[in-house]
């Protein structure tokens, strides 16, 4: 009978354990939970991206080399913050910041072009142990962003400060400071001048022109999960080029561009449009808190089923270490870390899977 | 037989009923999917609101005679255009302007003062139809912000502009601008000067000074139901007395403090920093999309399972013309009304239930 009955039981507990994994998940889980998924065993993971877009695969090798270097030193030095005990945001803000300096992405150095031939710069970064989050949008003379919001966050009763309030507020913060030209780079500036030839042959004006996503890709993000549990994400840019009259993307708005709570850490990169409209970064962790979704099941849906082709991607790491980086352009500069060893740096796609990333 | 066999079906198709109307919910309805829920039978609904806070009920009848009479004008305005066939997204515009230009409310004239007594602007616009949104930001010589943002939406590739650059759109767009003074009461004045008075008082400085949300309630919401099956939602606000930096809350930002997809339309009024946090209006939907819930229990969870006491409340109504208007705070300033020949104005908990709304 004990064997009967445990020979019975064996689907009955089947069934109780996947009710029970459900319904917590559906209804009643606590966004601020950052209990350890047991099925995981991973102490920490992180993942980055600097952008996605149209990368065209005739450019030359040496290209993708800067681009792959970069992406290793930035996965170095977050993957060794982790393994040293560095909280998630500690180290999300510190990956973002090497990515702002690397004038290779749109972000700090090496920002976009607006229409005014000038710098307009936006970030966001969100604690999900505590649903804390700071952001700024359209400054001008913030070397690090992603510090500023940092700052918001931790320093102030707000989440988004905007133009030159936030830069007075920089002051008082003691975030640094430069010239909006500090910012500029050739290759930026050229992309600007390409876009604005092309407006003046478009007599439909430059609203019909359309979006031309290989001018301005390369907006970064981190996103990670710490040994305390704890998940974190940031998001830098430097927006759309040629942009006007003071647009602001996705990368400052929590819940479009970037979220974190207690189910995943999530940052975006693509037309930020989209991921406004369809407040993307919240849907995925929504999928996981309310319809009982895996990470990889939930950022797959809002990047394939929700968005549309060429919009972009994203990177998320959930509570129990997963990562998962769909995108649905040709390309995202993109590399992931975790405690069991893995380390690799991609930019088509297929790379993930059949294992050439970058070795340390 | 006959009988046996549809006494027999009746549970069971009350089952697969139910069972039809979960599932597509949870995962596989298409967030633009408008055809009207069977069991509702409204052709149109609409809610307002006048913004959420701490209410004095010592405050003179006369006072809240004055709240009622404008909320009444409003939503008789948005009643008989949705009655007349006008569009969710047309009636939102319009009775959001007549809220901005009555100085009572917090948007528009009668906005509140920021910390250089000025007035500064946010306004957001969506269409639950399409997803397509817009919203401006920082605003300081727009007359109607939400008709700004209505323009953004229709006529530029962008859903948010912010400050100087928004005021170059306005222009461009032909929508009316003014003074800043224009917007200038002397309640509102007075208000930021108890609260200038009290951080001089308070040593630890203006950031320490904890919020106090009678100084600054009334921001202004809609929200419908068309007679094609359409949603929208329009939100407008001055934000917070006492501002400073360039601070932007909620309002403007499309699922964070409003927002309309297929399932609902929700506008929200309370501490901004909260519902960005949560993504408050954005969650309402996901709880509905992927989680099956109903609107009433959707709404009721995010604004009291989610926000803690006194942080506001929300308005919202989904497809089938149901209508919510939970809050946590003493009162919200709200109106409803539908097909059916609901029309009621309320201030206070517990006015909707004992139906003591204005009648027309």
């Amino acid at each position: 009978m004990g064997f009967m009955s445990m020979s019975f039981s064996s689907r009955t507990v089947t069934s109780l354990a996947l009710a029970l994994l459900a319904l917590p998940a559906c209804q009643h889980a606590k966004r601020s939970t950052t209990d350890r998924d047991a099925s995981g065993g991973l102490t920490f993971a992180l993942a980055i991206h600097g952008g996605a877009g149209t990368i065209d695969p005739s450019t030359p090798d040496q290209v993708f080399d800067r681009y792959r270097a970069a992406l290793k030193a930035a996965l170095t030095h977050g993957h060794d913050m982790l393994a040293g005990g560095a909280s998630a945001l500690d180290t999300c803000e510190a990956v973002v910041r090497l990515l702002e300096d690397e004038e290779l992405f749109n972000a700090g150095k090496g920002a976009v072009f607006n229409a005014a031939s000038e710098h307009e710069l936006d970030a966001s970064i969100m604690d999900g142990a505590t649903l804390r989050c700071g952001a700024v949008a359209g400054v001008r003379t913030v070397r690090h962003p992603i510090s500023l919001a940092r700052k918001v966050m931790s320093e102030t009763r707000h989440v988004l400060l905007a133009g030159d309030g936030a830069e007075v507020f920089a002051d008082q913060a003691g975030v640094e400071r430069v010239d909006n030209a500090w910012f500029d780079t050739p290759a930026r500036k050229q992309a600007l001048e390409r876009l604005q030839q092309r407006e003046q042959r478009d007599k439909r004006g430059a609203q019909a022109v359309p979006t031309d996503r290989r001018l301005d890709y390369g907006t970064v993000g981190c996103v990670a999960l710490d040994q305390a549990g704890h998940l974190a994400a940031a998001t830098s840019t430097g927006g759309m080029t040629g942009k006007r009259w003071g647009r602001i993307g996705d990368s400052p708005l929590l819940g479009a561009g970037n979220y974190a709570d207690g189910f995943a850490a999530i940052s975006c990169t693509g037309t930020g449009e989209e991921f406004i409209r369809h407040a993307i970064a919240r849907s995925v962790t929504a999928r996981m808190q309310f319809g009982g979704q895996t990470l990889e099941a939930a950022a797959h849906a809002e990047v394939f089923d929700v968005l549309k082709k060429g919009d972009g991607g994203l990177i998320a790491v959930d509570r129990s270490g997963k990562i998962a980086m769909p995108f649905n352009s040709t390309g995202m500069y993109r590399a992931a870390a975790d405690s069991s060893g893995r380390f690799s740096v991609a930019i088509f796609g297929g790379e993930d899977e059949v294992g050439d990333g970058v070795q340390r």
